[in-house]
Formats: structure tokens, sequence, C-alpha cells
């Protein structure tokens, strides 16, 4: 190889590399819409299934650091992780869920961030009350995490009027 | 200037130009964090106005031709600027609104999608009926059109509870 070759080579990696740096960050993530919807729902399901535990740490666990809800009956965002940890350590003191469902109705992706929407089902029980359904249909924004896991930046739930 | 340096040149342009359209899609679009929002903002005030006026066309103008709305009193998802702008012509016969204020709490860009949290006051006023007053806390997907415009994609509003 020429000593031009190397030194046109040379700069050729230096594109390729910079071009996958700024598409994807610092480290190279494809995002497959497909791929992500899958994770998306897969995350739902163990949500679900945290919810029916009452197991608050769990349910944190699925938001970012910066995670926010915008929840019915209360006038607040409930801003980062431990507050929304400490809002469902509240809300499973008060009722347990006996059925919790999250239904994907679509997901879009873009870079690192991507917004699903969808309907839930849920069902709550409080002490020896009978339990009691809603349904909702929501907003969330995912993030992709550093580590490659998609957590929710933003929940956002609309409750659907009852009947 | 050799014909070397001429080689390694146009390659670096190359890879300037490769870089560019990797970031930004087929033309180059800064996304200036501030000034996002302020187009955001500038759109609320005169989504706000046209609440006001009673102006379906102009609400539905706001939103992306797939926008779609998830808003309490009802169980569907509002899918479509036809279907949306039909929501605002219905709602105008039956309500006038003699106060709007949309403020945003956040914006957070990526790419050509930014999400916006806020919060809202409308006041309403259906027939000879008191007005009545409600807030609310939104979260809003923009979605930048190939006009450079900001529209609506998705807007998700979360009713706060009375009093």
């Amino acid at each position: 190889m020429s000593r031009i070759d190397r030194r046109i080579g040379l700069l050729l990696i230096a594109s390729t590399t910079m071009t996958l740096a700024c598409a994807h960050g610092p480290t190279v993530r494809v995002a497959d819409p497909a791929e992500v919807r899958a994770a998306i729902e897969a995350a739902n399901v163990q949500f679900a299934s945290a919810m029916l535990r009452g197991d608050a740490p769990a349910v944190g666990s699925f938001f970012t650091e910066d995670g926010e809800c915008i929840y019915a009956g209360m006038k607040e965002f409930i801003v980062g992780r431990p507050a929304v940890e400490a809002f469902f350590v509240s809300l499973f003191k008060r009722v347990s869920f006996v059925e919790a469902t999250i239904t994907t109705s679509a997901v879009h992706v873009e870079g690192d961030l991507a917004f699903e929407t969808g309907t839930n089902k849920l069902t709550r029980k409080a002490g020896e009350a009978a339990p009691s359904t809603g349904t909702a249909r929501y907003l969330v924004i995912w993030k992709r995490s550093a580590d490659g896991r998609w957590r929710i930046r933003v929940d956002a739930v609309v409750p659907n009027p009852a009947g």
C-alpha cells in the first residue's frame, strides 16, 4: 500500500467512525423498531407483574432517574425515581391490584427516545371492599439508558369514563 | 495544493457532509433546545387563541396529519388531523372557551421529536350556565414537519381533581 493510500485509508476509517458516532451517540446502538417494541412490551409485562406483587422498588426500577408520572387523582407531577417509588409504596399500602393488563397500541422510535400509546385495565382492591376495575389510555415516553435498557421517562395516564 | 492534498481535501468534505446528513436527515436542521422550546411556546399561545375563537380548523392545523389526542371524558383515541378537527368542531358547538392558558414546564428534544410537559387552565361556558374552570397536566409529543414547523403528534391531557 502506498503512503497516499494509507493516508486516504485512515481518513476513510475516521469518516466512518464519525458517521457512526454521530448517528448513534458514543456507542453504536441499532434501533430496530420491532425490537424496541418487543423490549417495551416485555417491560410492560414485568411492570404489570410488579403491580400485582405490590413491589414498589420493582415498579420504580422501570423509570429513569428523572422519570415522571402524570396520573389522575392528584394535581402534581411525580418527579424523579425516588418520588415515583414513594408514590407506589403509598399506593400499595392502600390498595392491592388483582388484575393489571397493559396493552401497547403503537411504538415510535427516534434515536434514544421512543413513545408508546396504549391502554390499561387495572382491578384494585382496598380492604374488604369489592374489587373495582378501571381502564385508561396512556402515552409513555421511553428512554434508552446507557446500559441499553429502555426505561420510562414520562408516564401519562388518562382514565376512561366508568361503564 | 498537491494532488494528494486535493484528494484528502475531497475526502474530508465528503466526511463532513456525511456527518451532517447522518445527524439531521436529508437536510441540515439545527435543533437548538431553546429555539425549539420558544417555537413550542409560541405555538401554544396560538393554539390557546384558536380555542378562544372556537376555530376548529386552526386548532387542527397544529397537529400532524397522523396527530392523536388522548383526552378525558371519552374512551377513544382521536386519531388523525381530520378526526381531531371534527372533535373540536363538535366541542365548540357545545361550549365556548373564555380563558385558555397553556404553560410549558419543560421541553426535551431528540432529533425531529420533542416532548413537552406542562399545565393548562381552561374556562368554558355552555349556554347560559355559569363558566366553569378546570386545570390539567399534559404530555405532548411534538414532531418537526418537513416544512420545519413543529406540530403536535400526540396530545395527552390528564385532568386535575376539582378544587
